[in-house]
């Protein structure tokens, strides 16, 4: 914004564009929204930014992000507490959840090996993971990173960990999206569907 | 987001997501990129948007937003005050002042005539136009709302206010924009630049 906007305008855009996917231009078309807004659903927002830094942090069993002490998901008694879903993000975790099929828990890493970019091992939540498998009780750990290098990576890497354990570890199957077309399936896509092929 | 979610990330999510232009997919991001902030980080964030909408308000003059009584493009005695320009938002000041042409000064509506939308002339900051033009030592306005049916609607009002007040009233010009192609220009704005156009 120009120096004729009013600096507590030009403030408030700037912390609108340092956020992911907001241009510059998007954050002064909000930054005048806000101004449009009543006195106390601003107050409001604000409450909500500093609620939910304040409230919210890692669930002390799974990493899950959660305001309580243990998240609802490893506070669940009817849950399948031997099988860990293992995943980057607490995004990963309410994708799962849509799909209603999984009854196990989770155990959420907060990011994937990139050491280009040096994100070791002992950034990720891995420690807390073997703390958890070392308690005992664990017979899978699903590895359900993101098909990507450094999804494979990081689950190439936690499964070597786990292995001498002696807990059974698998990854997500690769293959073709539901609803896909086969002529749009990239060639790495149709070789894993192809190698992982099932008899029917 | 589900109800395994933590309560004050829902409502983070919903702050966002009520913004103009946000869905709730990218609530979801923006809310769980917060909580990767630092505390302090996210404590300026909330006093940004509290601090803007407390201290910034309406010019006394030309309804432009401002943190002081008058703004700096009222307050600047360099510029014609005798040549008012009259948009409909702030944002609109700005992309004038891009230009880097204009030494006139604004009005701004905060709004264009709709009334579908309820938005009838008393919502809009007309009367406060009217009074800077009672107050005298003003030769022209230019009517600069959008080349659209409300922007059309409000031009002429307005002008049909000022006219029998002896006032000169303008409107931006319609045409052909600078470095378009004609095979994609619409038929309306082709036939006004065939009907404005200029012998050289």
């Amino acid at each position: 914004m120009a120096d004729h906007n009013a600096l507590p305008l030009i403030i408030l855009a700037e912390k609108f564009a340092s956020l992911p996917g907001i241009g510059m231009k998007s954050a002064q078309r909000l930054a005048y929204h806000v101004m449009s807004m009543d006195t106390a659903a601003v107050e409001e927002f604000a409450q909500a930014l500093v609620n939910a830094k304040k409230n919210v942090h890692c669930c002390s069993v799974c990493c899950n992000l959660t305001e309580r002490e243990i998240c609802p998901i490893c506070g669940d008694a009817e849950r399948d507490h031997s099988v860990i879903c293992v995943v980057e993000t607490p995004k990963d975790v309410t994708a799962f959840e849509r799909t209603r099929e999984y009854s196990g828990v989770y155990h959420v890493l907060h990011g994937l090996l990139s050491p280009i970019d040096g994100v070791t091992p002992d950034k990720l939540h891995i420690k807390e993971l073997l703390a958890r498998i070392a308690k005992g009780g664990i017979e899978e750990v699903i590895m359900a990173t993101n098909p990507t290098v450094e999804g494979d990576a990081t689950a190439l890497y936690v499964a070597g960990l786990l292995k001498p354990l002696g807990i059974k570890v698998s990854r997500l199957a690769f293959g073709l999206p539901v609803g896909g077309m086969l002529e749009y399936a990239d060639e790495v896509t149709l070789f894993k569907a192809l190698e992982n092929r099932n008899y029917i």
